[in-house]
């Protein structure tokens, strides 16, 4: 069956940063295959050579000999055994329709899923694409190329709180910030060449500063992640805004539309129209460009001279702190910039140097944008406004008249969505690589029948939409808590970087620590400037919220660690033990010095007493018993009652039928039924700890919902009262009603 | 054990109308246990004579032999052996703590709960208290006698909006009510006669009239509590804030206070404070007499010259329509005249002499109460306020000092609390005598551990505190939804005494049942009236809710018949079958012709499979297996797998345990767990219907709330996907975590 490939891929990149489809059935250590082998030695005959004794089965498994004229099922409309096809021997291939859900309102859901989604796609669809440079700058640089549509805008709005006065220190704020921007592209070069299989900060950060660092990165990126989608969806419709005031009101219903379209889109698997997506990057360029030099050439005509802005009256004065206030401000052009060294594999080879490349341009571009742009806002003598955003209000200077200006506006909509997007992209493959170190929850290792990590789209769409909301999609309410999270990856990154050159010492290793030196302290200065100047302005949120995250993941990798030591494989203690049919007089009284109840891991090891609760006798209860008794184990069967002659009257009943199980009547005179059978079987597992106590309840499975509530459910809440108490099985014997 | 009593108390009374503890375990019919006994017959090993073949347990079920030392329960306080008592041979007896949930929240609950409910009661504190007419007067009368307090105001409140004018037609209106309570008092002293057992309007309606006239009564009786708690509850917070105008803003979150007393009241079990009770109605009639005393001294001394009312514009017309409402408003004055006819095993022997004496004083005392308070109003010339009640401005006029105004009120707002009270009395038990009939949810059979019908006490409660706050608490405009459901139980219960008497034909049924006949017209007279004058002003709730509560009656019914159908006990089909050992080749193909899985009711019928679902290889799923395999019944591994390879992979490791028991891998490339596992139960079921399939599934038990959601649930999600296939018991197995 290799023929249906995807198989070998697994050999590609080191593992733990490979998506696959299998990352949910991780591979058995060699340790473990030896404890495995040495279980499976000590299990019950095998150890006489003669064939597993296990009786023979009353149904093929393969479902072979039932092929030829399949029963149709009630549950169904398929007939279920078509929806298998045969494979290899023991092996069995679920067709499509056997993912869609028996009942009704089930079907009706995933034929409206299909409908928004499209039809499942099978593992062997996984794409892995390799992009060209050509396509790969436009795809990657969305998200870093877009942040110059709000990032002049943020500096310069903290600027003008000082009047329009200050308004000319950006352009040294510019010069500052395109120093950082060149420095921190130099840096992520070099992680780019160290780490070809593709690194995120959370990758660099684990391997080389630890697992908390990491964490740290990790969560940084995360409220990245969620960040970057509500401000580009907030500067998107802000865009749109500007040209269409008439849609002011609506920005918020919009915004969160456009969050479950992009939902929905990736929750369809939109990687495959990844040529689509180069559009709108190159329009995006081209017309910030045609703005830039017709910008220039009018301003160039009117020899360069200021436009004096119009008066805004002081409400700070320009000391250090309004400064560093909006060069923080400003540094959020740069979010994005890592995207090319997480996607290295993506490249054609040679890998590490067409990112390389592609990075290079991309920080070019974006030097050459927002010097541009900030120092023709300054020509024009453009001040920040509340409804129409700066580029708004530049590009209706500029193209005062014509379709230019209505381009202008759809292409950075557009690019601000594809920006969007790409946090849809990163979000569910952090935490796709978290959950595979155990540091998520697992589900986020799943991949819908889309293909798509769905659980994290939603959580993604989920956080993102909060917060869009909460903050009414005002962009620059969220500018604020931008950049915490992102120079906090940076840095880690960076930082990692450092040592890792320190470990591995090659050749030049001190220039390149240097490099990432550089880049470390400066977006650490950042940080820490935009941690501090804008703390009460929002920043105190991700300030709060990293340490938690971190603090959450630590707590759910130890939750797991300790599910990995309760069911990690280790050969049985003990070896084989004799059937307790041999064993010397079970019934002596105190408990036996066997294994604990839960330890049992051999068949011979496990010894049985069957408990049937009964509350009267009927066809139900007698099947329970029917069926206990058919197991061929000591079987129990218990009532309660709530007074003393209902319990000799329901004994009499039992004797009427035969007395063929032993009865224990329980006179329960509080009328509380489950509470003393939970501890009645309690007291059992006391007595002998190392028996297996199965209890099994009849519970009535009702067509309607509304019936629910005539019924007691008292298997469920025998379930849930006896859910603390180890070695106790709870059977449920479905009883359907023929209505 | 007879000792501890309260058994032969089963034959007072006709069936179904007594209150018992054990009217959850109904004893069998002849029919049945003849069933039963064939039933035994068949069991496997029955036939020979020789004990049941049952294995010898191997834990002592009666606890004897390891009462010695018991261990402590790592999961209970108290060690849980000495939570039983040893009876008779067979018999163990819950203690007190036995009750109390295992869980420290359960525990903390059930603290909360007991301080404020009191300790648990035995069954064997049922209380028959037999009442003496001095006693039975007030406890029973409260309810009719607390409705002067707002009915007078009710009918002259409709006729003021003609005009204070209009307010002289109260007097013809109060002859024709007084001769309305007569003739219905007349009508349920022959209904005390006739049925000395105690007889609700449920009842009578049911024996005589048939299943949807009872049912129509017992709605008409609910929606009558309901509306008694929420106008009494109302009325009571009136008599308060006419008293004390400055709590008139805190009336709707007082009334939702007074109902959560009663409800915490009749939760404890008060019903042993029946002599309490006796107080406020005596107090109420002691006042009110002394209020028509003085008041008419007063008017005497006048002459009985009426004081013209003040002048009050006309809102409407004194038509027809508004008498008619005004006399169906005035009629909610004989609410409660039923309350002896339910009661009547509670007097002292002679019951129904006694109860009848009773009927006749309460009667006698209502007419002379409301004639006399109606006249009173009329000749003192007052209107009905938005805030004062009339009744307190009566007061106000009689004792103008003095702290006779005080006590007027104080006892008027005691007695409507009282008059709640015996709603919270009748609720449940109406409700617990439908449940029997399977009428109403089972649940409303079962006895707290206070023995109080808890589940009735809080439906009511909830159905009174919703429509309290839903009309603010405001008892005028509650009065129009009350005369409905009183008066339709009166008219049912009216005509079903006519067709007793048409039935039995005694001496001198002819004039019983014309006085019943009377009655009934009279009483569908004001249910027309009621329901037609104001069914826009609120009626309309009632006259939808009432065949709703019918067909919501109905369709429980069906549903509990349904499932007695299903269940009832009947011989097996075809007698004893051969083991499915020594069946001729079961793997055939096709389905062997046996019974279909659910309808096996003797163990030797039963054929298994078992089937253990394996994601990965660790000691959970391995418990799982060896669980399996020690039932002695075929045993067949089913992995799904995400692609191909990882099944490859998977039954490697399976090879090198050993491949113990027969593996089936089913890939699923669509990735879908629950979906294809459960299709392909499905698909095996069909294959064989006779073969039980038993799922075991690992089930990892989390100590922290949320930890859950790190696991997948799939044993959950599992047993509800399977929850509609017939034949598929799904066992969980828990696995404990050390952590």
């Amino acid at each position: 069956m290799r023929r249906r490939g995807g198989g070998d891929r697994q050999d590609e990149g080191t593992p733990g940063t490979v998506v696959t489809p299998s990352a949910e059935f991780p591979p058995l250590t060699e340790e473990e295959l030896g404890a495995l082998r040495r279980i499976g030695e000590q299990w019950e005959g095998a150890g006489d050579g003669r064939p597993p004794p296990s009786p023979e089965l009353p149904i093929d498994p393969s479902l072979r000999r039932h092929r030829g004229g399949p029963t149709p099922g009630r549950f169904g409309r398929l007939a279920p055994i078509a929806m298998f096809d045969v494979g290899e021997p023991g092996e069995l291939v679920a067709t499509e329709p056997a993912n869609v859900p028996g009942t009704r309102l089930g079907r009706g859901l995933t034929r409206v899923r299909r409908a928004l989604l499209g039809p499942p796609l099978t593992s062997a669809a996984v794409l892995y694409e390799r992009m060209r440079k050509l396509v790969a700058l436009p795809v990657l640089s969305s998200d870093l190329l877009s942040s110059v549509a709000y990032g002049p805008e943020a500096m310069l709005a903290v600027l003008v709180l000082a009047g329009s006065g200050a308004l000319g220190a950006s352009l040294p704020l510019t010069a500052v910030l395109a120093v950082l921007m060149v420095a921190v592209g130099l840096s992520y070069r070099q992680t780019v060449v160290a780490y070809p299989h593709g690194a995120g900060s959370y990758v660099v950060a684990t391997d080389n500063l630890g697992v908390r660092p990491g964490l740290a990165a990790a969560a940084g990126l995360m409220v990245d992640y969620v960040l970057t989608v509500a401000v580009s969806v907030a500067a998107g419709v802000s865009a749109l805004t500007s040209a269409m005031p008439g849609l002011t009101r609506f920005a918020v219903p919009l915004g969160v539309l456009t969050i479950a379209v992009l939902l929905a889109g990736n929750l369809r698997g939109v990687r495959a129209a990844g040529n689509l997506f180069v559009w709108p990057t190159y329009a995006f360029i081209l017309a910030l460009l045609a703005l830039l030099v017709v910008g220039y050439a009018r301003a160039g005509a009117r020899g360069f001279e200021p436009v004096a802005p119009p008066a805004v009256p002081a409400v700070e004065g320009l000391g250090l702190l309004l400064v560093l206030r909006a060069f923080a401000s400003g540094a959020v052009s740069m979010t994005g910039i890592e995207a090319v060294s997480n996607a290295v594999p993506a490249f054609r080879p040679p890998e590490w140097r067409n990112a390389r490349t592609t990075l290079g341009w991309m920080v070019g571009m974006l030097v050459l944008l927002f010097v541009g742009l900030t120092v023709l806002i300054h020509l024009d003598g453009l001040v920040p406004k509340a409804d129409v955003t700066l580029l708004s209000q530049l590009a209706r200077v500029t193209f005062p008249t014509g379709p230019w200006y209505a381009l202008v506006q759809a292409a950075t909509a557009l690019i601000l969505l594809l920006a969007a997007n790409t946090a849809f992209n990163g979000f569910p493959r952090l935490l796709f690589f978290m959950a595979g170190a155990g540091h998520a929850p697992r589900r986020f290792l799943h991949m819908g029948d889309r293909l798509a990590f769905s659980d994290g789209l939603v959580a993604l769409a989920v956080a993102a939409g909060v917060v869009f909301v909460a903050f009414r999609g005002h962009t620059q309410a969220l500018i604020p808590l931008y950049a915490v999270g992102v120079f906090l990856a940076f840095t880690l990154s960076q930082l990692g970087m450092v040592v890792h050159w320190r470990r591995r010492r090659d050749a030049g290793w001190r220039r390149r620590a240097v490099v990432n030196a550089v880049g470390a302290a400066l977006s650490g200065l950042v940080l820490v400037t935009a941690a501090f100047t804008k703390f009460t302005s929002g920043a105190w949120v991700v300030v709060v919220a990293v340490p938690l995250l971190v603090l959450l993941s630590l707590a759910i990798h130890r939750h797991y660690r300790t599910l990995q030591r309760s069911v990690a494989l280790h050969p049985a203690p003990g070896g084989p033990r004799p059937r307790p049919a041999l064993a010397p007089a079970p019934l002596l009284g105190a408990a036996e010095p066997g294994a604990p109840a839960e330890a049992q891991e051999l068949p011979q090891q496990v010894r049985h007493l069957v408990v049937v609760p009964v509350a009267r006798l009927n066809r139900a209860s007698l099947r329970a018993l029917a069926y206990a008794v058919s197991l061929g184990q000591p079987t129990l069967a218990v009532h309660i009652a709530p007074e003393d002659p209902e319990g000799d009257r329901f004994r009499e009943q039992w004797e009427a039928w035969g007395d063929h199980v032993r009865l224990e009547v329980i006179v329960s005179p509080y009328r509380a039924v489950i509470g003393p059978l939970a501890h009645y079987l309690e007291a059992l597992h006391v007595a002998a700890p190392d028996v297996v106590l199965t209890v099994i309840v009849p519970e009535v499975v009702v067509r309607r919902r509304w019936h629910q509530p005539l019924h007691s459910r008292a298997e469920h809440r025998l379930r849930r009262a006896l859910s603390a108490l180890p070695g106790v099985v709870v059977t449920s014997l479905p009883v359907h009603l023929a209505d």
